[in-house]
């Protein structure tokens, strides 16, 4: 989309791994758990409101990415969300869980902390691994 | 479906709505923000691992009722989530909220406190207010 650009907020909290199809495809910065945030190129802020085919190619990413965290990453549970209370910007959460992780059973929103942070190694081989999933 | 039977929890914390094109739909007893819950007769616990056919009528459903959210209740916000960490069976929120709400901006989940709850009356006018979006 001409004159799209990404919430400043977004840019501060992940690391831009991509764009699919004009969704950007972001891995948030906490490497506590795996989490994905989807940003389509639209200026809309309400699911619902988006036109069928961005709502079309948001459900396969997302079911790309979860089975992707499913398979590669042996996460417990997919956690899934459309929120944007704080950040207006239309974007999906697509966070692979473990029983294990700092925030179970809780849900990662408002509660995310600094500390654990993805090598540039990691986020490349994340990269290179979600590609598949992609590209299917 | 045979044999489905809607996890206790929910059963406790919502008002029952009715069912549609067998998904249920669930008003949460938090009166504080408008707040449903949508569960497919299904025993798949992740959104991405449901048929299509399903995953269809639920983003129907969710349409429908944001836009009643939007409209008839006057919302500031549309929050959706399928969570599942503590209730496994597949559930989904679609929660309308309003910048004066006691949460706003977090989100409900983890949040939710009881006293503000919906008499007979309104939880019937709320039925009897989603049907012309259910029929849709």
């Amino acid at each position: 989309m001409n004159g799209f650009s990404l919430h400043s907020t977004l840019r501060e909290d992940c690391h831009i791994l991509g764009t699919w199809h004009d969704i950007w495809v972001l891995l948030h910065r906490d490497a506590h758990v795996r989490w994905f945030i989807l940003v389509p190129e639209t200026n809309l802020t309400e699911w619902h409101e988006l036109p069928e085919e961005t709502r079309q190619k948001l459900a396969l990413l997302t079911q790309r990415l979860s089975s992707c965290l499913k398979t590669e990453q042996h996460c417990d549970k997919i956690n899934l969300g459309l929120i944007g209370n704080m950040v207006p910007q239309l974007h999906m959460h697509v966070i692979g869980r473990w029983k294990s992780d700092p925030y179970w059973p809780g849900v990662v929103w408002g509660k995310s902390q600094s500390g654990k942070k993805y090598t540039e190694e990691q986020v490349n081989a994340f990269q290179e691994s979600i590609k598949t999933y992609l590209e299917q």
